[in-house]
């Protein structure tokens, strides 16, 4: 177990897909690559039961796999962080014991959502999170989803507290993320595929790209880029990536949603390279039509991408 | 069983909070007085699990409680429906199985959330959950929660196909509802509980007013009333209701979340009435103020409510 | 002028389109032919400048042509409310003195929008206008356009403090349109199509439905037959209408916008029906398409709608 | 006039206050003695009539006497930007002729708002505006006040077209603004107090904060110090001035709107410094209160600043 106190991620944590077999259940074989092509790959930790691992859609099964696999296969190589997403603060919790007892070095937890909640109560929430689990929180900022923002004020609250051990932004809100880097000496993590040099170049501690699933190589030259000081080298690979994220959107809204045109790309985009067998989604997801993962396919070789071995 | 065929709620089927003991339990005698109160005020139907039973925060142990006590008391009585709320469609499954197992009659579904789902992966995402269980589903359109809609088109879709058995609908735009109605033979039950009596005017099957919990009797009558064509009866009762819906508003939001304000309030009434011992809601929720309970005590009386022997 | 105090709207008054000219001027001819259509029907008053009326996209030229043909082609006959909509109290005000000074019977006015005020700043534009002329003021109630609800407690200050002498209501929000009801004794108009005979059912003073530009007869007769307590006339009227209704969704979201394709319909109906001559609308909408027009005139015809002559 | 070509704005260009006299009309002296302190700063250029300004509070007159002063007193030596800021195609003409006769060399336009545009219907608007007026057309993207955003394709539709000469960006979006700057060789000037260094790294051609009406200086050598590519000094002089920012939330949004709070702050720091004489806003703004003031003074003292002589 990881001390809450002197838990600090940094680098590339991506938040990988979950790999689905022919059954819907997590393919364990395809997660085992998709761990050994990140870790090859030079990442700092590895986020799984994310946005992008669809921990929305997971049973109850899948969620157990996702860690025990994980846990297993990365064998303290890295942290591994685990989503602990859920509606309500009983059922976060047993989420996250769960996840701490399948090895499991933190947990990544949002705002409550389904009820509309008071600042107070996100603080409440964080807290008895906290109390509940001996592994680090991780505090999960993301309002495209729970429709609650976790403000720089609640943030400060539960850092000086010790509450949260890190912040995982995905607000979209650099402004406030600066906010954040300013007031507190909290770890923070920026999900922005787009503007992960900026972020660094502001002092954010790393990176938690969904992208970087496709291209794990090409985030962590960014980070270290960034991390030496190179910021031209930065900035050529953060602009690479950028073309790279147009794969996201290749599916459009009319005829699927906006997630299962993002997460299908991804699934998709690894499929194509050869690290996982099954580019397939949880229901109610529908999959990507055959001529959008053409399209990827070619924007991946646009990037310089290939198949991996 | 209910067959799906022949499922057609109807009448006054209130939402129920879940009563909570001083652990934090599911209070099975709080309950079971709770559902003997509403049986004895002629309700045709009882709602568990749903928004006004705290659904988002209630864990796997309290959502088995609920639905166990709940079915055992009612012993056929009337029907339970039991709300399988959750963000994905493998999650839902296990819920509404579960709910079936335990001796509901019927499933209560909300569109998926977290995720951002097309209407035809909403319309999946419901043929999924019917084709998994045994029982009727109804289809919940409550997009305050969700952040998305059932539109007519998806209701209409789902009711031809006979996915949907009925619609509970808390979207508060009649005009859709009413559209639902010209559209479908589906059975439709309104959640507002202050356009009861119109609703039921426009054709509405029945009502799942959360304000239920504390006043049945008077929702019974204005049911009754609005069934036998005493418009003018069914106004007065609804008048009455509506001065008594502000001990929703008591709270405010400036020190406690919406949620928070309208399920403590449902609570604070029923406690003050005698039907529960504690007006406890689940974490992260923080309680109404001892001057905030009192501002209801208020209301009940001068909306001529009063202890409940 | 209308003395405050007895100006009291009611019945059909509908939201009228303005038609523009081959320049893009208002067409003087074609709003007499407007006007004398509706007159014709049977309506109770007109509204000029309204959003049917493409208030945001008059120029000062457009605004002055509009009221000054309305109020001289009426000439006393109905009463003749001008939208005075604008960001900012100042500029309201000089709207209002406008249409005041043009002939006017009243003024319609909303939240002030662009700015994000307080519920107490809105009741100080209020005051101001009121103040500022000396016509009775409305208050139109439209957050889809100006993003700012007039909640009940501010309607219910302002008709207290006789600052407005009535509501016209485009909220959606038939719960908040009986809490004015019941508090007020405000004369209030909704803008809603397809739920006026509820409206009036509730209490409401009369319509304002912008469907009533391309079906006056209807409205009127709805109107009438609620006015009578013949339900079931109106709610006949009132289905044949939503069936009507469907010409707004005719060109749907993807090519052209919901307001292009909304004021757009009521323009090609009202062509197809030989009362104006020239479909067009401001820049920067875009007009229907040739297959959208064919639509449009089969619903017509199938709502039972022919040439006027 | 500067010809569309070549008009390529940079630097600091502050949206200025609108100095209001004891009977609400532009105060003259107080807009000359403002533009003599920002001069005196050094800064690139000036916008009059945009958000900071109150330009959707702003009358005829007042529009008017706004520009004519700038431009008078500016005399040539920054240009004089100007906005345009109104809902529909041809009143947005209105104003920009307007401004270009009185001697604006520029004119700045937002998106269609009250009505609901479709991207396609927005780019028709700006090439309009674009047609209709001899001087460039700055495009202001500026969702939390008209609910729509310029897309990076559309801004990227109108740059190639030479339809918009540059883009003020007031989005929050710094994802989006660098897609601009990777796909266009607009000029492009971020309206955020709070990422001005960051904006600038990424290619930003200037600034437009709003905070810039208080602490032009500070502005002037956090642009510098980014041009001459020292990283430090730009970042120390951008903590300050966030902690200036302050000044924005004194008021919070309990008593008066979030416009009302952050304008009024601004005023209250210009009088307080003795650059303008009156704090006041135009109706219906509510004025902050005494202690907000003396708060702000405090917020002022910390940051360096004091009064000007």
């Amino acid at each position: 177990m990881v001390s809450d106190t002197t838990f600090t991620p940094h680098g590339v944590v991506p938040p990988l897909v979950t790999p689905l077999d022919d059954h819907g259940d997590v393919d364990r074989r395809a997660l085992e690559r998709l761990l050994a092509f990140q870790l090859d790959a030079g990442v700092d930790g590895v986020f799984v039961g994310g946005s992008s691992g669809e921990i929305a859609l997971l049973d109850t099964a899948q969620r157990r796999a996702l860690v025990e696999v994980t846990a297993g296969t990365v064998a303290g190589a890295v942290p591994v962080l685990a989503g602990a997403v859920d509606t309500g603060t009983r059922r976060v919790v047993e989420h996250a014991r769960q996840a701490a007892a399948l090895g499991a070095d933190a947990v990544v937890v949002t705002a409550p959502f389904y009820v509309a909640p008071h600042p107070a109560e996100v603080v409440t929430h964080f807290q008895h999170v906290h109390a509940a689990v001996d592994v680090p929180v991780v505090a999960y900022d993301i309002p495209s989803a729970v429709h609650t923002r976790l403000t720089p004020d609640v943030i400060a609250e539960l850092a000086e507290s010790k509450t949260i051990a890190a912040l995982k932004d995905s607000s979209g809100d650099l402004a406030a993320f600066r906010e954040v880097l300013r007031r507190t000496e909290l770890p923070a993590l920026t999900g922005s595929e787009l503007l992960a040099d900026t972020a660094l170049a502001l002092g954010a501690a790393g990176l938690v790209p969904g992208l970087g699933n496709v291209d794990p190589h090409g985030y962590v030259r960014l980070y270290r880029a960034a991390r030496d000081g190179d910021l031209a080298a930065a900035k050529a690979e953060q602009d690479r990536l950028a073309a790279l994220f147009r794969i996201v959107s290749v599916a459009g809204t009319t005829r699927i949603g906006h997630t299962a045109g993002a997460l299908g790309a991804f699934k998709a985009a690894l499929a194509w390279r050869g690290v996982i067998d099954n580019a397939a989604t949880n229901a109610p997801l529908h999959p990507l039509a055959d001529d959008e993962r053409t399209t990827i396919g070619r924007i991946l070789t646009i990037a310089g991408l290939g198949t991996v071995d």
